[in-house]
């Protein structure tokens, strides 16, 4: 099975991958992956040939280019982040909208070919005012112009699909959480850097109150998703292809207490607070807890609590270490 | 006060300038009206100064010389209608998705304009399944390509609208019922051909079953919106532009019956069934009933019931005159 990731470099591309070596796909086994990023995507280990890509996929002639292999499963993690999408009108739309667009026509362009996409969508398509609880059925009203991409993106996907040119699938990840690496420019980035960087001896900024209540998802969980969705039935989605996925619902000061009792209150108390009121207004407007009632009856299975995501991160990042202070 | 109306050859576009002539605008006189269309929008009479232009409102540098003259009012009627965007797919993404594009980054382009925007979109936003009366938080979920292209450009509009480059509404319209003139190619065209051709002693074919409900405005209700708001206050409406118009909900039967009751069995008679799948699918898939209540609280007022809705067809298109059959 020949595949295409598209923003293979990320933390997300570089996990999934990594799974997909262990455990292919649906079943089956890959054997080709195109890789695209805007850096060079090519990974340390390669169980399987790979064809990198480093490139804008949002250039004239790059979608083209990248489906004419006809792969059978499109990954599209590309984006430009929320903060950076914020800032730069744009290229928000260039890259977020524009490069799916093309990417989708592209695919169109070819006769009797249907892959499956594979969309990482975000629940930065849903905006204040929400219900304590967001069901599946609950208006997508997004307060950031990358919300209102990935949303319009969506509608896309839905239409191409209806029509045969694809057959796709939406998720909207949680914010994902704990990112290992660097820090990005995603107004939740904040959501890793509070436990990253303490955990590496470093001082961490929170930009917002610590009542703020979040939903979130650790990269295996996302990954996870991910893998699911590539070789779900999607027969029993009808025309709606995108799912609020599972996550785990938790204020940044039980995140902080998480922490604290994991890694003790010189760890913890490496969290600075600095108030910034556009993160705290964007990410303040996304939902706090969903119903993910369609996803889970589809066979989504999140995290167990956010305990269970933070022993994950030292575990398999840090392996299992705590910076001595 | 200049205004720009974009579909003004249009039912809706022409009755709107007729009121507008009647009854300026939010209190103040129209002293310019660009009016635009793909056919010579000029009208009969002209109680202002008007200019009036032909062509592809999407072609390239088409918008740019729309919105030239600051417009402080822009009422966007033109559209690509459902039964043609379904038939001709990349036609109804470049009019009604790429065109309105076009015409926002026009006026973002002009330094210190904010008009106000007002969008002519669809309860075609909405699509199966859809609760029995469908609330102001509910999904957008369309069922067709042109209900994907109106919930794109309301998600457009908002952002735009956040963002402070334009002050827009979005009015989710009912299907326009009863309209004067010829047949379009919209899908929901059979509601009113099943009142107007039989009133012209005409026979008229009705694709779908009778049990069918339907919402519906008439085109004077319509026109009272897109003036309503033209001079709103959007304070109080926030991010969310968007808004559900009030209508009439009516089942193609009692629609049926109300013109029997009406013109007798013989008009009535002129109806014949001729099941269309991609017709009731559609027009099907759309909600029945609203409950518009934000729409409501601001000021949106509509239509009593379809009684009254065909008397004021009868009477204003008809001069009263019922065939002698």
């Amino acid at each position: 099975m020949k595949i295409l990731i598209l923003g293979a470099a990320g933390m997300l591309g570089r996990k999934l991958l990594a799974r997909l070596a262990v455990e292919g796909l649906g079943g089956a086994a890959v054997t080709t992956a195109v890789l695209h990023d805007v850096v060079d995507p090519t990974p340390a280990s390669q169980p399987f040939a790979v064809e990198c890509q480093a490139g804008d996929y949002a250039a004239p002639g790059a979608a083209a280019a990248l489906v004419a292999g006809r792969p059978a499963v499109i990954f599209h993690l590309a984006s430009i982040v929320s903060g950076e999408a914020e800032a730069r009108f744009e290229e928000g739309y260039r890259v977020n909208l524009d490069g799916t667009r093309a990417l989708l026509e592209a695919i169109r362009a070819l006769p009797d070919y249907r892959p499956r996409v594979v969309f990482a969508s975000s629940l930065a398509v849903f905006g204040a005012p929400c219900p304590e609880v967001v069901d599946d059925d609950y208006l997508c009203a997004p307060s950031s112009s990358y919300g209102v991409q990935k949303a319009m993106v969506e509608l896309l996907l839905a239409d191409y699909s209806r029509r045969g040119f694809i057959d796709a699938l939406a998720l909207r990840l949680p914010t994902v959480c704990v990112r290992p690496g660097r820090p990005n420019a995603a107004l939740s980035g904040f959501l890793s850097s509070i436990m990253r960087e303490p955990l590496k001896g470093e001082e961490a900024v929170l930009p917002v109150e610590e009542a703020m209540r979040v939903w979130i998802a650790s990269p295996r969980a996302a990954v996870s998703y991910l893998l699911h969705a590539a070789s779900l039935d999607t027969g029993p989605l009808g025309a709606r292809r995108s799912l609020n996925m599972p996550g785990v619902s938790v204020t940044v000061g039980e995140q902080i207490a998480a922490l604290r009792a994991r890694a003790g209150d010189r760890v913890a108390g490496l969290i600075r607070h600095a108030p910034d009121a556009t993160v705290a207004r964007v990410v303040g407007s996304w939902p706090q807890r969903f119903d993910a009632a369609r996803a889970r009856a589809l066979g989504f299975v999140g995290d167990v609590d956010f305990a269970e995501i933070l022993d994950a991160y030292i575990d398999e990042e840090l392996g299992g270490r705590l910076p001595a202070l």
